[in-house]
């Protein structure tokens, strides 16, 4: 299944048979504060070095969240958006838990952005399917409820079901736009969380073939060796099923391990890109 | 399932509850120019050096191959495996295609050895299962007859079948002392290659339980960045099932592929002994 995305002037296409979709969840005031108090005070210069940074650094497509308490988040997510725009022709996840920025981001988006993201109660998706129908987006959907994330990679499985039978049934949205967020928990927080998630893209790979994107610095987060962990743990869903990720493409050994998954997986012919990685970092290193 | 590895003093269980099993693959001549011509000279001081960097760099077992052309192996390999006893504790996997120098490796070892290995050829089965009965040893089963390394997974599949049967029923081996070798082949010479391996493994390790080595090395032959290569295939096995790898230990980068999927995938608890490296690591750095 493909699910295509769009800039004005540029195609990704997630797929299983594609290189893996890196997308940079840079541009997200969360857990940065200046930045967020820079958005405040309405000082939008640190995205152009993080736009700059992410697709230096090898991005498919880049995450725009602009949630920061207390502030006009439609209008603050909608300039972001023109301004990224004017920085790179990557396609865009307009990301956002408030359904007026999600629609006030895709207002003034041209192309066709992946939404990130809704969940499986019927409000939600209420709300935000039909925004996402009207502009003829992609749209992440999380299997959880009511702030309920189930244990059970089955009970995520279900929830997915429900999620894709309404978009598609009720909103006509296609179903190759409802890209699946298996829910990556930290793995400090209980070692078997991973599993639970790995098992969950399976499930959804297995009985759906939808695509799937999560988000990867969720694992590691709190231990050490975070780059190791996030490399190791994108390894091992790409084989389970993930085909993108939403991640820190700033960690060249986390680029490197999906890179390398992609070869190992048969989505780099011949090994093409893999060499050239090689040819180049000699290249830059004057051998 | 656990396989139970043993040297005079030292166990070594083999098991997916476990921390996968890094058996080092150095202690071999093949593609070695001067180490083979060290031993074909009789000089074996450089096994220690080997066995020495192996076990610092945390292997939990050690390979010995001593098979160089126009060579007594037999003699050769029993003197190298009471040499590599007398150096260390780590239990030993007695390697050869001779059928002789299996013989005289197991003579001389203390404990209980995994032999390397059998294939699906009746004559083999026939000369090498004895031996390994008769010594209490387990076995390495690679799942290919007649210098013909089967395509489909399936096929391996059903070759793994046929010696597990002769084995078990025939030899009184217990099923879990055959330990099986889905088979490994470079990514570069195919890039198809690898999802069959992987392949193989979710199948023996969904239908037969049984655990799992393979030569890791094998799949980044002949490409640059052998280290992520061989980092991602591990972590990608591991999930599919793969319980142990011979490998080069020496590599920071694969071991610490391999410790961190032994995290994620819930076999090191609390994550001890993954936060255990940070702290020695950040020691040995003085901070």
């Amino acid at each position: 299944m493909h699910t295509v995305l769009r800039s004005a002037t540029r195609e990704v296409v997630i797929g299983g048979d594609q290189p893996f979709c890196l997308i940079g969840e840079r541009l997200n005031p969360t857990g940065r504060k200046i930045f967020a108090e820079q958005l405040r005070r309405g000082d939008l210069s640190r995205i152009a070095v993080d736009v700059e940074e992410q697709v230096a650094a090898g991005a498919t497509m880049l995450d725009v969240n602009m949630g920061i308490p207390l502030v006009d988040e439609a209008e603050l997510l909608a300039t972001a958006v023109t301004m990224v725009q004017d920085l790179t022709d990557l396609p865009l996840v307009i990301d956002s838990s408030v359904v007026e920025a999600l629609e006030a981001g895709l207002a003034v988006y041209r192309g066709k952005a992946l939404v990130n993201s809704v969940t499986g109660e019927r409000e939600r998706l209420d709300a935000i399917l039909p925004i996402v129908a009207r502009h003829g987006a992609a749209v992440i959907a999380l299997p959880n409820e009511e702030d309920e994330i189930p244990d059970e990679p089955e009970r995520r499985l279900e929830i997915t079901r429900k999620i894709v039978d309404i978009a598609v049934g009720e909103y006509g949205i296609p179903v190759e736009d409802i890209v699946i967020d298996p829910l990556a928990m930290p793995v400090g927080a209980d070692t078997s969380l991973v599993r639970t998630t790995l098992r969950t893209i399976e499930l959804i790979h297995d009985e759906l073939g939808l695509n799937m994107t999560l988000g990867a610095s969720n694992v590691s987060f709190g231990m050490p060796g975070r780059a190791a962990l996030g490399a190791g743990f994108l390894a091992m869903a790409m084989h389970a099923g993930l085909t993108s990720a939403i991640m820190d493409v700033r960690s060249p050994q986390i680029v490197e391990a999906v890179k390398a998954a992609d070869l190992l997986l048969g989505n780099d012919d011949w090994g093409a890109a893999w060499i050239a990685r090689f040819r180049a970092a000699q290249a830059a290193a004057g051998t």
